[in-house]
C-alpha cells in the first residue's frame, strides 16, 4: 500500500505508478500521481545531488536538457518514492489543474504521417488524381509551425480572422471552418545534435503528449500554395499539460505500417510505432477513436528525417505526428474528415455539427498498454472555442 | 571631431554615427562604430539607470523586450556619446569580428514578397501557367522556417544531405543544387502582441539585418508538396551580426509596389517600403544587385498579416522578406534565377557556376540612403560552403 491515497493512482488507471508524467504547477516541477500532482522541489533532498537542480527549476527546461541517463535515474527513484508505504519528508499533494505550459518550446514541426488522413485529404481536394502525392511514400512530409502559439491544455481558442476565397476575390473575417487535428506530440531533450539516426531517437525524445493542431480550413485552403500552411494553423496548437516519459511506453511498441520501400536512413532496427488509442470528445460526446498504431512513420523516423540535412534538434523542440486517422470512418482525427468536408454532419451531444461553433469544447485523451497489463495515460488536451474579437 | 578614431566612422560610410547597429561581442552588448565595436557594459554608467540592465546583459534579448521608447532613448544618448570630442569613462574599442548571434531567435518566418522572384520561379517551374498563383496578389505568402538553425554571419555552411527525385524513385546524397536567397530580415521586439496593425509595426520591429536563406533546390523540389519547404531550407539561415535600428531608415522609406487591391488590414497609412540596395558577391565578384525597393509587401504589411489571425509576435521573433529580385537579370537574388535553373552559367571570379560548389563563399551587403546625404549600412552576411560529411 503506497502513501499516496488517490483512487487514480493504480496500475489499471492511466496515471498509476507505471506512468508518472511530468509537468509544472504553481509549486514548480511536479509529477502526476493519479488525479493529483506531487511537486518535486519540496522532496528534492530525496534525490541524488546532481538531480536536485532539475527539480527546483521553474520549468522542465533543465530536465529536458539533462539527457537520457538522468531521465532514467530520476524515474527509477521516483518509482521507489511514490510506491513506498510512507511519504518522503516534505511531500505534499496538490491539484493537477494549475498545470501550465511546462517547457520553453524551441522549434515546432508538424508531420503528416497517417496514410489514411493523407488519402482522405487527397480524395477530398484532388478527386480526379491519386490521393497520395509521389513523395509521401518515401519520406515523412512535414512543415514548421509556430512555436510561440503552442498553448497548454485548457487554454481558450479564439476563432481566428483571416482571408478566404470568395466569389469576387478574397474576403476577410472569422473562419467558418474551424477544425481540430488529433495528434501525438514528442518533446525533445538531451544534447543538441544533428543527424540523429533512428536508433538514437530515445536519447533525444524525452516524452509524449497529446496535441490538437487547431486548423482554419478556409484560411488554409486559400493561402497554402506554394509554401504550405501558415495562418490557417499558426493561431494555436494545444498540448497536454503532463508529459508522459518515453520509457513508460516499453510495452506499447509496435511496427509502423511501412509506407513503401524506404531509404536507409529511415529504416529502423527496432520498431518505434506506439500502440496509443486516442479518443476525441466533442462537447463530451466521443466522436472518434483514432488508432496511433496505424501511422506510417514513427517518431524515430520523423526525427531522423528532420535532422538528416544537418539541422539540429534542441531540448524543447516539439514535433507532432500529424492528424491520426485509422481506416474506419469513426477513426478519423479531424472534423474535415469526419464530416467529409462538411457534407456529412456529425452528431454531437449538442446537435449536428460540421465544423466548430463558438462555445464548443474538444477534449482529446489517449492511453497505451503498459507493462504487466497496466495502462499508460497521456494527459488530456482540451480547449473551448471563444468568439472572434 | 569625435573621439572615435576610425576612418569608417563617418557620415558617408555605412557605419558612421547615423547607423549605430547593435550586436554582441566577447565583451557583451556592443554598438558598431565604423569597423570597430564599442562594448556598452563598460560605459553603462553614462546612461540612465533604467537602461543599464539592457547594456550589461549577455545578449540583446532584454533590449529587444524593452520596447520602442527605450530604443529611442538609448539611441539618442549613444549618438551624443559617440559624437562627443572625448570618450566616456571606461570606453574601449574592440574588433567587430568576434560578433556572435546577438539574440535568441523565437519564431522564424520567411516571406515571398518579391513579384519578380515569384514570377521567375513560376515561369521556371510552371512554364505553361500564369507565373503568379491567385493568392499572391492578395497576401504576403510566407511559411515558418527553423529558428534553431539561424546562424550568425561567418558560420560555415555544410552541404546538406537529403532526398531528391531520381529516375527510379528518390535518391539520397549531398544536394547538387545548393543556392542562396538574398533577403532582408526584421528582428522583432517590444511587448508580446497579436493583431499588430501596419501603423503599429515600428513598436514591434527593433531593427533590420541582411539574411541569406540557404536553399537546396533539389531537396526542396521533391519534398515541398503539399506542405511547403522543409529540409530544403532548414539546414541553415544566416543573418548579419549587427542589427541596424529601424530608426536609422527614416530617409529610406518608399512606397512598395502595390501587388493589387488589398484588404483593409494590409493597407498602410504611411509607406514602409525601404530603399535598400543589396549586393551579392560570389567569391568576391559581385554577381547581383537586388533592389529592395521593388518588393511588393513591406515589413509592416508582413507583420500585420502574420498576426491578423491572433498569432502573437514576441521579442526575438525574426521574419525575412523573401528573396529580393528586381526586374533586370542582374538584380536577381538567387542563383536559381541568375542561372535560370542551371541553364545559363554565371561568371564568378573562380570560373563559371550554376549552383554552389564546396569552398565557395557568398557575401551579401546592403546600404540605404540616410539623413542629409549620409549612408546607412547593414552588416554583411557571409558564409563559406564546406563539403558534406
Amino acid at each position: 500500500m503506497t502513501w499516496i491515497d488517490d483512487p487514480g493512482f493504480a496500475a489499471d488507471k492511466p496515471f498509476g505508478p507505471q506512468t508518472l508524467p511530468y509537468g509544472v504547477v504553481a509549486e514548480g516541477v511536479a509529477v502526476r500521481v493519479g488525479d493529483r500532482a506531487l511537486p518535486l522541489a519540496p522532496i528534492a533532498a530525496s534525490f541524488t545531488e546532481d538531480l536536485r537542480p532539475l527539480l527546483t527549476a521553474p520549468t522542465l527546461d533543465p530536465l529536458l536538457a539533462a539527457g537520457r541517463q538522468a531521465w532514467s535515474r530520476l524515474r527509477a527513484r521516483l518509482r521507489e518514492l511514490v510506491t513506498a508505504p510512507t511519504a518522503p519528508e516534505g511531500a505534499v499533494l496538490v491539484p493537477v489543474d494549475s498545470a501550465r505550459l511546462p517547457f520553453t518550446v524551441g522549434d515546432y514541426v508538424d508531420f503528416y504521417s497517417s496514410r489514411h488522413h493523407a488519402e482522405n485529404v487527397g480524395r477530398m481536394f484532388r478527386p480526379n488524381a491519386e490521393p497520395l502525392l509521389p513523395n509521401w511514400t518515401h519520406l515523412p512530409v512535414g512543415y514548421h509551425g509556430r512555436a510561440g502559439t503552442v498553448y497548454v491544455s485548457g487554454t481558450d481558442i479564439r476563432r481566428p480572422h483571416g482571408q478566404r476565397a470568395g466569389e469576387d476575390g478574397p474576403v476577410f473575417g472569422p473562419t467558418t471552418r474551424l477544425d481540430i487535428e488529433a495528434e501525438i506530440g514528442f518533446v525533445c531533450g538531451g544534447p543538441v545534435a544533428g543527424r540523429v539516426p533512428t536508433a538514437a531517437a530515445p536519447d533525444h525524445v524525452f516524452g509524449v503528449v497529446t496535441a490538437n493542431d487547431w486548423s482554419a480550413r478556409d484560411i488554409q485552403a486559400w493561402e497554402y500554395a506554394p509554401l504550405g500552411p501558415f495562418l490557417g494553423k499558426s493561431f494555436a496548437t494545444s498540448i497536454g499539460a503532463w508529459i508522459t516519459p518515453l520509457e513508460a511506453f516499453s510495452a506499447a511498441r509496435v511496427p509502423t505500417e511501412a509506407p513503401g520501400k524506404l531509404l536507409d536512413y529511415l529504416v529502423e532496427d527496432q520498431p518505434w510505432g506506439l500502440d496509443i488509442s486516442i479518443e476525441v470528445a466533442w462537447n463530451g460526446v466521443v466522436v472518434a477513436r483514432p488508432p496511433f498504431r496505424t501511422m506510417s512513420y514513427s517518431f524515430a523516423q520523423q526525427l531522423a528525417h528532420m535532422t538528416v540535412n544537418g539541422a539540429t534538434v534542441r531540448p524543447g523542440d516539439l514535433f507532432a505526428s500529424g492528424t491520426v486517422s485509422g481506416p474506419e470512418k469513426h477513426e478519423r482525427g479531424s472534423f474535415l474528415e469526419l464530416s467529409w468536408a462538411g457534407t456529412e454532419p456529425i452528431d454531437t451531444g449538442d446537435g449536428k455539427r460540421t465544423f466548430l461553433e463558438d462555445g464548443d469544447t474538444v477534449t482529446i485523451t489517449a492511453t497505451a498498454p503498459g507493462p504487466d497489463g497496466s495502462v499508460i495515460g497521456l494527459s488530456e488536451v482540451t480547449g473551448t472555442v471563444v468568439a472572434a474579437d
